[in-house]
């Protein structure tokens, strides 16, 4: 493929005859172009994806188009983002090694990301509606919100060059208007896109009266739009991880943009819970229990690895501008009681940002397969239904929630209350 | 003088041949450049200052050079400065008309802005330790910080266009670490270029020992350095006001950059905190009492001017992202709560940005004459004292204080005790 090629969509037919001048391509799955196998994949909101099959190995061609697939080109979308999204792989690999797919080849003007197939790993959420267990997957994700929030930050880099990729993604606008729009706003009135289950209308309709929950969701939006405090993946669901029994890399991360510390684990933690309240349209009683169960397992996982990663770079790695060791430790001052407030600042924005995701996702224009697939609409509603109202609490009392013990007791709760 | 000259700096001898052929300079100080009389007035840490004076008007001629003038070129700085000020002074004069001085001439490569002369303008600082009144002060200081602060918003501009701002003054990375260090940092430790009024050293220590106070300060930085609410101005002391006895202009926005919408509010109430306590050092018994409530009289002024004003903003320019109307007004809900905490944000950011500055000015690099030219130093270290235990208050209680009225309550408290 060359470089100076304009952008084109690929098809399966099409995309062998680009690729195969590419020695980052030919090394791994052989140069005879017509032996590969192409087949399109994508099932995400965006873009194209491609499995191109050699004879010993296979790979990830991932196109953006010039426009939001799930609506199709009446809604423009810069392709740009592609660049985004491989400006922001390349940063998560040198911060949380080994989580992101390796990348091989990029090409900006026609969008083009290839990388490397995931096999035998399948996306998280898929799992999560399956019933199947993910070992590590706590700890992988922990980890790696940990340290890409810490090493993205003013904690960690120099602030030259913080400054100087700030700069760079405030140009992910169009995305950046997307999750502004669809997250912190559509949810909460009735907006041209939306649509919800039929039977949710009590529910809506309290959620959409109340003005104080209006308010706090929209100081959150304040913060998403103006405190670039590290680099995100910004777009951090169960459909953005890919695992298999053993091992979890996180992809997809085009909406990477400076935001607040708490958003990705805030967005994470937030699809698990998803996840949780909508077992009961999936399992049956004797499985049911122990699947839950598990699932708040992980989100305690995750946040005590959280916890305990940043704390160490905390420790080790506290090289940047913000609580430098000239006013703590070369005083011999602790620093402990700065990072316990810097992680009570992360948990209140990660609660806030939780529950909004945990309210756009019913009642915005992306929903999730979790919910989406239970066919009993009745049901379906029931368990939107606590998990919304779930939401709401966690926007309106984050800054009261003392922690991750009192989300699993929350999510306790509300899954065995009835607010249809 | 031709646009693509170097760089180099003025002297009163070179400065007309480099200004004899420009339109916009002659037309209005006469193009017999031998006639001019040029003198250097700068006062400030950075710069240089050349009044120009023709036979029938006078203009101003302000030159970055490439370091620190109050520390000399052991301390290099960028002339790019000079282009962020020009750029901010243009947003302002739109945001606010009449608040900043005319441009008449910009030229990046040579950092030179030929501008309006502000004339029988003195800076403000001078005023307050003369004791001098200015009408309509506390209203224009207030009605620009509103203006500047929501005008310059996601509350009021497209968000395209505030993305794309925030990216070009993260360009003025040098400025904003000058503020990092020197405002933030510095302070609370024996930093190398610090100074401080011999006598001082016990309340210095209980500061410097004080690690909650730490805490807090750095968390504000944390607001600083990735909080880009709005285009400040970014050094808006008393030092960058100019008034005639009825006149009010904001001049030097060179460390502008977008910052929390109460950073620039904050450091202005700071410098009359600064000016109120050093009264005593300045006036004798029969005037202090009311040059003293006058100068609490204009931070109520200023502050109750900038809700007013911003409300209105708030209420009739409200056309961006953040609490947009199709939420609120258009679903019969009222906005004014959310109003509210907006202010309320803005308020507890203003008192910690406001409490740091009340403490750099005394044990940074950069001091105020409102303290320096108090020669009985035993005097000045009790009114410095006053101030910096003020300002821990402000930081420590800044989610506590209610409003501009327990300022003054606080200010009186502090300068009727002895804190050496």
């Amino acid at each position: 493929m060359k470089d100076d090629l304009e952008y084109e969509p690929l098809t399966p037919e099409t995309l062998p005859g680009r690729l195969k001048n590419l020695e980052s391509v030919t090394s791994l799955i052989g140069n005879k172009s017509e032996e590969w196998k192409v087949t399109e994949v994508g099932d995400g909101n965006l873009n194209l994806v491609f499995v191109v099959e050699g004879k010993q190995a296979s790979l990830i061609v991932k196109q953006a188009l010039p426009y939001v697939r799930l609506v199709g080109d009446s809604w423009p979308l810069p392709l740009s983002r592609s660049f985004f999204e491989h400006e922001t792989l390349c940063r998560q690999a040198i911060r949380d090694p080994g989580s992101v797919p390796q990348i091989y080849y990029f090409n900006k003007k026609q969008a083009i990301i290839v990388m490397e197939m995931l096999s035998p790993h399948v996306i998280l959420r898929k799992k999560l509606i399956a019933g199947e267990y993910v070992n590590g997957l706590g700890k992988t994700l922990g980890n790696f919100c940990a340290r890409t929030a810490f090493r993205g930050s003013d904690l960690s880099l120099a602030t030259n060059d913080k400054k100087k990729d700030t700069a760079l993604f405030q140009g992910n606008v169009e995305l950046m208007a997307i999750t502004e729009n669809l997250i912190f706003t559509e949810p909460y009135f009735e907006a041209e896109m939306n649509h919800h289950t039929d039977g949710l209308e009590p529910v809506v309709k309290t959620l959409r009266s109340d003005v104080s929950l209006k308010q706090e969701v929209q100081h959150m939006l304040v913060k998403f739009t103006s405190n670039t405090e590290t680099l995100l993946h910004g777009d951090l669901h169960s459909g953005s991880v890919m695992c298999t029994d053993n091992e979890t890399k996180i992809i997809d991360p085009e909406f990477g943009f400076y935001g607040p510390m708490g958003f990705d684990i805030g967005m994470l933690i937030s699809n698990f819970l998803m996840a949780y309240f909508s077992q009961p349209g999936h399992r049956t009683e004797n499985t049911l229990e122990k699947y839950q169960n598990w699932i708040l397992s992980i989100i305690e996982e995750i946040y005590s690895t959280f916890i305990s990663e940043f704390s160490n770079l905390w420790r080790n790695e506290r090289h940047g501008i913000l609580f430098p060791k000239s006013l703590f430790e070369s005083q011999g001052h602790s620093s402990e009681g700065a990072l316990n407030g810097v992680l009570d600042h992360i948990w209140s924005d990660a609660l806030g940002v939780c529950g909004i995701e945990m309210h756009r996702r019913i009642l915005s224009l992306a929903h999730n397969a979790d919910f989406e697939e239970i066919s009993d609409l009745k049901t379906r509603a029931e368990l939107e239904a606590r998990n919304l109202m779930m939401g709401r609490q966690l926007i309106l009392e984050r800054n009261q929630i003392k922690d991750i013990q009192a989300i699993q007791t929350l999510a306790r709760k509300y899954n065995s209350e009835k607010h249809l």
